[in-house]
């Protein structure tokens, strides 16, 4: 069964009831938050943490309880037996069930809070492989810096790359990369690891962050610049990054072949020194 | 009692229960449309039923009992007692309920279909008067064209407008000014009457449409162009139009008076034969 969290209770998913009123699905007016499990800790979920605090914030969306995301995420580890396998836990915070207004509602009213786990099978065969990718112009919107749930842009451009056989769809504004639908992207050219700076938009990943603090560790030179689309012939290496694809090595984008086709180098070095920390936090 | 239609039952809203795994609550996947009712008939519901089933195919969302909105619609007025006074309704299709994943769900996952009416006040005041409203760089994505629930940025930018006490947030896109976050804008310069092009960026209004088919066969000059915000000190009349609005004059925008501040000479006009249109509907 699967145990999930709502509004301050532990219960069976079916239980779960949310108003037609709720203003996440009139307004996708809520952000998200997604942690994984690695068998015994969540990762960085400090940095999970705030980031959903920031999200919320720039919502004006108060929830007082914010803290307590880590300890549910825990529970929901434990509730549902995940314990000793990978695992994902999900939380969303929406601005409340209340009568339908483009104005937010009075403060009083609660805020839904949601969240469930399940069991993850990471997808060894493409960090080894590689992936293709689908490159689309970014219809997004400009706070793409907040981790919302108006996700309906980056629905319809995965869908499009998902249909393609192709594993993800990277985006394209005014020229420049920018990230993925549910990634960040990096690229390696002259030995420099590159990836588009903190801006409103791109996601500022867990990964993202953790990949580039792993690549200077390791003496690689990092540079927070974006890419324009017309540098892809001259990349030697590509790889995205998020919670549950870690770094995946990137080997065809748009058509165009990054490198020799095959995970280079430098992507190679850091999904091991990836892992290395991970078995250094696993003890 | 709040009587509504959900999935294919009419039904007290407290029984309506959304799925967490709704696409409509986790990724905003889905469109809506609104009707309004005058006593006794609804205001071109064949061109919202065209617009509704325009944004369904869209987003690929096979709604196909689609035609079925105006009999659902009528039942709602009908079941909540609003016959004889002004009301409203709503509809909201989501792409169902399925695991979370950004790609779509299999075919035969069955769509969400939620709709609901109310009795609706038509602000009088406001439409004798006019309005001020603020100005704002345009946030949201470039498919504005797609009455979607994606409505995050309408709602955060709407909020500011309210919490200055102004009743409209008009979005300005590369120096253009292209709608309101719930309403089409309309200019008069030299008695000519402007308002956006169809396109991208704004949403084409019902209202729009047949304001600019009245203001035609009233022999105004129409020109459907974007106005630049730099030639706001030059327009001698601003309105809005949307479904509960109509056509609802605007005296000031991000603090520039328009005209004299008072309704101007052809928006006066345009509305009174508004509603001479809808006394003839009414009979």
């Amino acid at each position: 069964m699967n145990i999930t969290y709502f509004n301050g209770a532990f219960l069976p998913k079916d239980e779960v009831k949310i108003s037609p009123d709720d203003r996440g699905f009139l307004f996708a007016d809520g952000i998200y938050e997604v942690v994984r499990w690695y068998e015994g800790f969540f990762y960085d979920i400090g940095s999970h943490l705030e980031r959903m605090k920031r999200s919320l914030r720039e919502l004006h969306i108060n929830w007082n309880d914010s803290d307590q995301f880590p300890s549910i995420a825990l529970d929901l580890i434990k509730k549902n037996g995940l314990d000793t396998q990978p695992a994902m836990v999900y939380i969303q915070i929406t601005r409340g069930a209340s009568k339908r207004s483009h104005n937010f509602p009075p403060d009083n009213i609660p805020l839904t809070v949601y969240a469930y786990a399940w069991g993850f099978k990471p997808d060894i065969v493409s960090q080894e492989t590689g992936i293709k990718v689908m490159l689309k112009e970014d219809i997004r919107w400009s706070r793409c810096d907040i981790k919302s749930i108006a996700l309906l842009a980056n629905t319809l451009s995965f869908q499009e790359a998902f249909e393609k056989g192709l594993r993800e769809c990277i985006f394209v504004r005014n020229g420049l990369i920018t990230e993925g639908s549910h990634s960040n992207i990096f690229f390696v050219i002259d030995e420099t690891l590159y990836t588009h700076p903190e801006s409103s938009h791109i996601l500022s990943g867990i990964s993202r962050k953790n990949i580039l603090r792993i690549a200077r560790e390791a003496g690689i030179k990092t540079i927070e610049e974006a890419i324009d689309e017309n540098m892809l012939k001259f990349t030697r290496e590509a790889f995205i990054a998020n919670t549950s694809a870690e770094a995946t090595p990137v080997t065809e984008i748009g058509g165009i072949t990054i490198g020799d086709g095959t995970p280079g180098t430098v992507t190679k070095l850091i999904i091991e020194r990836f892992h290395a920390e991970l078995g250094l936090l696993k003890g």
